[in-house]
């Protein structure tokens, strides 16, 4: 047995989210169904470096799975491809160590969340931008950002229908910036909360709207109360960008 | 009774091509049905500068019809994009003269079609690019396109299976360019044949990719025959971009 890990891109428009769930298409399933047929029905389960939401888009998703076929590295990609929707594609595969695991070993994961901020809709962004055509001011926003970041209890930013208890997590960078009509969200963490880029993003709208001050933001990451922050802002902005691991596995475009 | 053009732009993926057709998604008749709601039910017909066929796009389609309400012009897109599905868009609306027609008074007309070059499959653009992942020679390409500008009959680039009998047609202007990883073809003329532009285009990946000289292009123009031309490249690459009128009708941004 080898365990291999996959670089995975996805648009995730026509998904309901990554995990498998009874009846639904999923980013799990199709993969799953794909290395099914490559191992000629045997089942072969998938892990990853973590699940997204319907609408939810990856950049750099990292799976890995255990498999006894010979494959060359470099053709398993085709291979996967070949049995895949074209909105998922396998980028790169690697071998890894019996023991590595994509999402236990993972120590940053990275973030965008894209908004359109031109008047009309855009029929070309529409599944990959939250289209948001009203006024804010950048400046209030970049004065805001850096007071999340460092370790903290995100419970204020956290989808309130959770389980996971310990939510303290560490933001190393987060960024916004103007890129055309585009305003691009940039976070690197060790870890995310449910919907914690959403809710972020919606609050930081808010705030850049001219709903609280800047330095409002400190009380309400403080409060630990998930009604004090904006609402969660949609799934189709969102991308998993990248996810880092204490040594690189994969070629350099990752 | 007033006349009304208006400036679409349509993602072809999920529609049967512009045309109106029994049982399928198309895009006239879901501006139209756009356009009975607005209009209490009553049925508008719309009148498009062409048709388009299945998942070809369109960024400058222009449509006119005639109304009885008194909408505002700058509410017009707003109000039909309330009705309308987000892979439709009115981007503006004009009043033009009792005697104006999209389609016999269109002058020019310029279509794009995009190539994309990378060996991987891109997901992001899978809808709006051709994937062509072989290799070419581009300046045999810029050295054939030059042989089909001017007055011709271009029965060698019509589908077979079209009813239009005079073939004769003028391209003004027909370029290639490499920009980053895509292929861009862009082709302005007085009108264009059924598939002409996707029969040009791969023509052309054929010559660029050794399978005879650039000058056999005008032998294949010259000779009046489907058969010597290359084959329809897909529709998912093909971009209706503009169309001109004698006195420009939008704004400067279309």
């Amino acid at each position: 047995m080898k365990r291999v890990a996959l670089w995975v891109m996805y648009e995730g428009t026509q998904f309901s989210g990554y995990q498998v769930q009874p009846g639904k298409r999923t980013v799990q399933r199709e993969i799953e169904a794909a290395l099914a047929t490559l191992h000629k029905g045997e089942s072969i389960r998938v892990h990853s470096s973590g699940r997204t939401d319907t609408h939810v888009h990856a950049r750099g998703q990292v799976l890995h799975f255990d498999t006894p076929l010979q494959i060359p590295l470099d053709k398993w990609p085709k291979a996967m491809n070949a049995c895949l929707p074209d909105d998922v594609r396998i980028m790169e595969a690697t071998h890894v160590s019996d023991d590595f695991h994509s999402r236990y070993h993972a120590v940053k994961k990275e973030y965008h969340y894209r908004v359109l901020l031109s008047k009309q809709p855009d029929v070309w962004r529409r599944n990959t931008t939250f289209h948001y055509p009203y006024s804010f001011d950048l400046e209030r926003m970049k004065e805001a950002v850096p007071l999340l970041i460092g370790t903290h209890d995100f419970s204020s930013f956290c989808a309130s229908n959770t389980a996971v208890k310990d939510k303290v997590r560490t933001l190393y960078e987060i960024s916004v910036e103007l890129e055309q009509d585009e305003l691009v969200f940039r976070l690197v963490g060790n870890g995310f909360l449910y919907n914690m880029v959403r809710i972020i993003v919606g609050t930081l709208l808010d705030i850049g709207g001219g709903k609280g001050e800047p330095s409002e933001l400190s009380t309400i990451l403080q409060a630990q109360d998930r009604t004090l922050a904006g609402k969660t802002a949609p799934g189709n902005g969102l991308f998993l960008w990248k996810v880092t691991y204490e040594t690189p596995i994969f070629s350099e475009e990752y």
